[in-house]
């Protein structure tokens, strides 16, 4: 079954920043030559993570921000950062909840997504990272 | 290789449902004409969720609303709500946390679940809505 | 298209446990016959849970146990133990969030991850536990 690898590259900003990389995947599926299957959106990291929100400010700037500093802190005193003397634990615990991957279906080289919905790239690491992105595509 | 898409529509209730589909997504697999692969379960939208939960009484309609309404109350004041004037933004948290698909594997064209293992949808939207639920199924 | 079932088999300790599973899902491609695609990582249960994290001592010892029990706190009153007379409501709500499952690219039979990413399976029982873990792989 033709299996497809493709890949690109992103600049992030430190902290909280919320990409929509919707047409970033598309376009890895137009160039594809597969035509119905699943794509496997994935971040080789431990401090990104992969989802899906309406991509509006509201969501995006605030609600979102808001979330993970309510649920994971960036000023608590992870144990981590003793580690390695960093301080991105709440990033590193971020991607472990949100998770650094989601599968997608696809029909006619088209996700299926709703009106509304959008796949973002999430960074949670304490610094600007340049990201690559990789799109694992199976099917017919 | 095969790749077969199949959907199938459900009705839910405003705010917090939760709804049993692992039938729905075995009889997917029953009609495919695949045998052993995997199956992509998403729903199409923002304010949905896809997981898997022990279906008795006690987590789905307490537990797991408690801890919901715990981590991302619905009464919050989101800042989504200014963009559209409606009151959703605790719903595509939910969505955006517990994401919108989940993949399982199957064998001999029947899921590999654990006894007490469902597959369920969580509406997390302020109203009633029709969802169509998407299983793509890749395999041999 | 080729598509192998693989399983392996872990000892898990009781209320909290986090293994680091890398190796073995590795092996599970090395045996597989295929060369590009996508492995599924599956817990066929509903008190397991799979993901990734930097597998060092800070994190998986102190902060993703302190997490887990901010969040979902096993000392609550649930309702599930009414049920069934057991304890492990919070094993149930912390599968439920983190979910039972993840997907993973790899090629060359190589599985693509971060330098600091591995993949981990977490107990979320009340009891230690015997579990199955299965690595469905699909590709070319």
């Amino acid at each position: 079954m033709p299996t497809v690898l493709k890949t690109f590259d992103l600049k992030t900003k430190a902290y909280f920043d919320i990409i929509n990389i919707t047409e970033d995947v598309q376009k890895c599926l137009n160039n594809s030559n597969i035509n119905d299957g699943i794509v496997n959106v994935h971040i080789a990291g431990s401090t990104g993570a992969i989802s899906t929100i309406e991509y509006e400010p509201g969501l995006v700037k605030h609600d979102i921000k808001n979330l993970l500093e309510k649920l994971i802190p960036y000023k608590d005193n992870y144990k981590h950062h003793e580690t390695w003397h960093d301080y991105n634990g709440a990033g590193h615990l971020r991607s472990f909840l949100i998770k650094t991957s989601q599968v997608f279906p696809f029909k006619n080289q088209k996700l299926i997504l709703g009106t509304w919905q959008q796949i973002v790239f999430i960074e949670c690491d304490e610094r600007a990272r340049s990201r690559k992105i990789y799109c694992m595509i199976v099917g017919d």
